[in-house]
């Protein structure tokens, strides 16, 4: 269905607002995604929005025409309105034309399919989205299955999340856990944990990686809890040669799964 | 010196403020840096704040008391204030109680050493200054002399990159340049140019890395322009197993920044 929004208090807005905000994304159990390039890549996942708002100065594009098609014979929504309506929902002064909705998918660690990937990513209790994002862009490359999260991670549908990720947000796999649940499923088939460490360690190079590999990250401030890295198969240890002892946690996780990805 | 300030409209809190933005920083030349931790890496760097404003309310600790006695010594200010004055100087709701105000420093290509260090990065018009500060980290840790800013980088003095840097900001060697400045000095003494790159590379991994090696990393959304890469000395490609043709800036700096730490 085509629709116009012409009124900066129509409800609609003030929805696509809201899904902004963390807290209203969960209720609602959608997202918004900006700029065609993303939609392209969610399409490429296989991932359709449910609607599409369009500034209606927006230059034509093949790939969009073809994208409002689809979107309308699923039965979802063509919007159009003005650019100050598309900017007060995307809160950007210089945004995009155009605005995607997508509904939240189930990120139960049971659709994660171990044997489908040798690398996985996990990170515990990762804040930062534009780091949540870097990683999944990150897993793409070295060709990994996605991304766990565990314990309370930034939310891998903020906007900042989505835009770091360059679209393997809907290409990547990604589940969100508990600890206490990702462990007795990790050790429920084949799978070795593995996370930089100062505590009883190997050199990162050349250690014996084996595939499927979980490289796990720990929080930006706190590092992984000793208790977490206890239960690790194997614990590498980087060069660390100035003052500090820690390296980023999306730098960290990429530094060390070049290398596994290397060893295999 | 010490003083109190107790009114929201004191001008040195309006002064504070306005170097949340670039364009006063630049003007004024100086620039802000929010918590303990940051302020004693800043030391350890070899940088005394010339001012520090303090909370009032703030838990004591001997190592902001020796800080507090050094600037005094210094001839430097020590300001105490009301938390919500402090809040209003950081802009942040859970700011940290005590900021430092120090100089800008020159950031003129001379006062690079490339003897110093076998390891340089070097960023074309970064934007991110979360990307900027995650590099200068990243080099603190490969133990590289510094980071070279080429054409229009994000400001490293911004509140941003002194966080993500974790404090290198004061420890590794900044320099800011246009690219056609940087290359005659390049060109003037040792220095094999890398960047990693599509066109005309060979594989990252064992690549004949030679030091002072300067690590080219391109700006976040075009790369490198094409003359750019041209003027390498060694064009590399990493592994991309996936849909997308590059990583994070920042990412691919680190990654490569430990391989060539490995080779040497």
């Amino acid at each position: 269905m085509r629709k116009q929004i012409t009124g900066f208090s129509n409800p609609t807005v003030k929805y696509l607002r809201s899904l902004r905000d963390k807290k209203h994304r969960k209720r609602a159990g959608q997202f918004l995604v900006e700029g065609l390039r993303l939609l392209e890549d969610a399409r490429e996942g296989g991932r359709l929005p449910r609607q599409i708002v369009l500034a209606e100065n927006r230059d034509p594009h093949p790939l969009l025409e073809r994208l409002e098609a689809d979107i309308i014979a699923a039965g979802g929504e063509v919007i159009e309105t003005s650019p100050d309506i598309l900017t007060k929902i995307t809160g950007k002064s210089n945004s995009q034309s155009v605005v995607g909705v997508f509904d939240e998918w189930d990120t139960g660690l049971e659709h994660i399919d171990r044997g489908a990937a040798q690398i996985w990513l996990v990170a515990q209790a990762l804040r930062d989205p534009g780091n949540l994002g870097t990683m999944l862009r990150t897993g793409d490359a070295v060709g990994a299955g996605g991304l766990i999260l565990i314990d309370d991670c930034a939310d891998p549908f903020s906007a900042e999340a989505v835009r770091a990720s360059m679209g393997a947000v809907f290409t990547q796999g990604i589940a969100q856990a508990r600890w206490e649940d990702f462990v007795p499923w990790l050790r429920s088939g084949s799978g070795q944990l593995v996370a930089a460490s100062l505590r009883d360690a190997v050199p990162y190079r050349g250690a014996p990686y084996a595939a499927p590999c979980f490289i796990l990250v720990g929080n930006e401030s706190q590092g992984l809890p000793e208790a977490y890295e206890a239960e690790c198969d194997l614990r590498v240890t980087m060069p660390m040669r100035g003052r500090a002892d820690s390296l980023n946690a999306a730098v960290a996780g990429a530094v060390l799964a070049y290398e596994v990805l290397d060893s295999f």
